[in-house]
């Protein structure tokens, strides 16, 4: 059963993230926790910033940002959430990282990326044949490297099955 | 003279402080300069995370940003940012930060506050019989604590001499 009180958000960063895609939902959950608090309930998240290293990563702006290692099969995952940025042309070749994506993507309750994000899962598998979007400028790349997704650039965000992807 | 295309940007965290205060003013300036490197012309402006130790610092929601220390008094400075958060309240009275904001506010060309980073420059003595604006939770607390101030809390955001003040 799960504990509805803990749910574990993932997010993940690499070299070369954009720090927002990060720091901007990891505040989100973390603002609803206090939001609760304030309101004296129980926070409802537990939101973790994670990476193949464990160690600081270094965004595309030169933010550091520190992390811990990305959760092991042990750990359940209710929200894994992608971040985008430069960084993630070379994430994808990330055969460690990619890997890690494609096991727990399968077994977390939704997925979510955010800008170029949806690159790393895509290169996982777990985007084939499904509606997605993306930065516009990153659009039609996405589409050319990975043709059995169907990228639209202009919605806000997809939600396909579990699977959530939005622009920025 | 100085160098227009050299402006140092110097973001002012400490134990507590909200990220995206600090985060989002990184990545706008960060930003500048990646949308003028685009059009062929060089970024305009040098970004510092900077803290009294220098080393990773622990936000109010969990997330660590890795900083160098407060630069020196041969470093010239732009624009000091003040970044806001509930670790205000206890920054305020750490003497070494509240010195070097009093003496390096007097000096940049521009001095900003996000959110509760006012009380910062206020405890500095920098916002005496100014018009400021910090928080609407927060605004008739930083009103109590420093009387000489004239706090606002409507505005998005005011201007007062070189002292800019913003509520989140």
């Amino acid at each position: 059963v799960e504990r509805v009180k803990d749910r574990h958000v993932v997010i993940v960063v690499f070299p070369g993230f954009q720090p927002l895609d990060a720091v901007g939902p990891f505040e989100v959950f973390s603002g609803a926790n206090r939001a609760a608090g304030a309101l004296g309930r129980a926070g409802g998240y537990r939101v973790t910033l994670a990476s193949v290293d464990g160690s600081p990563v270094t965004s595309e702006s030169g933010l550091s940002l520190g992390t811990t290692t990305l959760p092991g099969p042990a750990e359940r995952i209710d929200t894994l959430l992608l971040s985008g940025g430069g960084g993630t042309r070379a994430a994808r070749h990330d055969v460690e990282l990619i890997d890690w994506v494609r096991d727990r993507s399968t077994r977390a309750r939704r997925v979510a990326t955010v800008c170029t994000g949806a690159f790393l899962a895509a290169e996982a598998g777990r985007l084939d044949g499904r509606r997605v979007t993306t930065h516009w400028a990153a659009a039609a790349e996405l589409q050319a490297d990975y043709p059995s997704l169907q990228v639209d650039a202009d919605p806000i965000y997809i939600k396909d099955g579990k699977y959530w992807t939005a622009p920025a």
